[in-house]
């Protein structure tokens, strides 16, 4: 996979960079955006990270996770660069209005926005972690230990750490690379899968209590009250359909998340390659990826539900 | 790693092999063996595979995996060529007595029992999975879709999927390899992680819910009443320990499974290179690795409970 040779000489030619990624950051959202960042520096440049929302507690572990900003530079500040990374548009940014000079998009998301200057879209990408590997190479960084731990969680995150049906040849190689370089495999997944607060527990057993199972499809749903109850927070519930994706006869997981009353984010986990949830999500206005997609739905909670239902069942 | 020169000659030369695995087998045990049979099959040679305990219900799914017998020869019909499979002794592959010709260990267990007219035992291999791929390689086997997804499996199961301290880079090209050789890391990973019955699911909660921390430990409890309340069997509470080792805060895991009324079979589970449970499961006669040991202990729970976390202050 070869960068686009119009950003490779972008990355050269210029000298400072304002790298976003999308709100709730995942390992992918971060960990690319910081080894890109790193990367942009070894080799003399400037590069800012920002995210609206904030680093999540189990990826403060990430190198050099401190500096991602949570603030905009203000309108009247021109960003001569604006690198969109692990999304395709400002809004998934949480940027509403921002005075930036050349615009480009690194994702591998299906969905194309059509934002961008420079756009470099690969869904066959298993992780924005391994296009930023490619582009780096390219541009003759030296992959220091903080940069392929970035990277490295990067592409553990969005593979289930190998486990999904994106786990390419060329993924395990690049790890085997990236752990060459100085990423620590047992490290990086302690601090991914085993980092819990017990409040993030009690949560899970909430959740999971509610399971409800028609026909292949497990739905489950985490209220305000839950969060209030056991003193958990959004970004605990990252995974939780992956508890219920376990079940033998479930081939689809969705968690429906209560964001306000009669409103929900709604996220969907499937197996293998009978079902492509993004499809799903689309059709509500969402989108993800073939086995874990999401969407936002204003509806009473049973309402929202026998919707999916009937959308999966068409599908 | 290349395998003596002894024991590719013993195989260029023999016809017939007999393939040995522990009792209670896991993925790198079946794996290993299935993979080995298929592959001394398509050079034109016999092998039979024996294990002493069923093959559980999720390893089903390995090609092959029907043709494991769970009964010996008797002890007149002479094996001309014993194999021994990750177990370096005939008591852990559950055999009495066998009236063999050469014997043949090929394990990645640190404990070397002095079995065997010929030994490969590397501890350094992340599984004994890894050591049939380099054996298979060396004796010119081309590596069919099946012998990958036995090797594969092997592999995963002893790395935790690639999340433990032994993923090497070499473990990961390896891998990598055997998907190109027709291995479906997803499939595999369905297999091994995602075919829970409700039941099991229904179990885990009661056990999450019983947890206890002192300490950096976590306890759980599951009890007969549970086994009858949610219909889940014993097998199914393997890797529950597992699930309150994610917590942060947590260094060793440890699971009370109620046997008879004051008789319990206690599972422990560590972290990274802090405390070595083999070390401790030894003190009350049981054993195990660094990372996952078990023992049994006759008492009352709250006695069993408190006795452990006293060995476990003082280790």
């Amino acid at each position: 996979m070869r960068p686009p040779e119009e950003l490779l000489e972008f990355f050269r030619r210029e000298k400072k960079f304002f790298l976003a990624a999308h709100i709730n950051p995942d390992g992918d959202a971060i960990g690319s955006s910081l080894a890109l960042a790193l990367a942009l520096e070894s080799i003399g440049k400037e590069a800012e990270v920002y995210d609206k929302d904030p680093v999540p507690d189990f990826y403060m572990f990430l190198p050099t996770s401190e500096k991602v900003m949570a603030s905009l530079p203000d309108s009247k500040t021109k960003i001569p660069n604006l690198i969109l990374l692990d999304c395709g548009e400002l809004d998934r940014a949480g940027i509403k209005e921002i005075n930036c000079g050349t615009s480009v998009v690194i994702d591998h998301h299906e969905t194309e926005k059509g934002f961008g200057d420079i756009k470099w879209i690969k869904p066959e990408a298993a992780a924005t972690g391994i296009m930023v590997f490619y582009l780096i190479k390219e541009l003759g960084v030296k992959i220091t230990p903080d940069i392929a731990t970035n990277l490295y969680t990067a592409i553990a995150i969005d593979t289930g750490t190998f486990r999904y049906s994106n786990t390419a040849p060329e993924v395990l190689r690049i790890a085997a690379e990236l752990i060459e370089s100085g990423a620590d495999p047992s490290l990086i997944a302690e601090n991914i899968y085993e980092t819990w607060t017990e409040n993030r527990l009690r949560l899970l057993l909430k959740v999971l209590n509610t399971i409800e199972i028609q026909n292949d499809v497990a739905i489950t749903i985490v209220t305000l009250d839950m969060f209030r109850e056991t003193g958990a927070v959004v970004s605990d519930t990252e995974n939780f359909p992956g508890f219920t994706r376990m079940l033998k006869n479930v081939n689809v997981a969705a968690l429906f998340r209560e964001v306000e009353k009669d409103y929900f984010k709604v996220s969907l986990r499937s197996k293998g390659r009978k079902l492509n949830v993004a499809k799903i999500a689309e059709k509500f206005g969402g989108g993800g990826h073939r086995n874990a997609a999401g969407y936002r739905v204003r509806a009473d909670f049973n309402i929202a539900k026998d919707v999916l239902l009937k959308a999966i069942k068409e599908a």
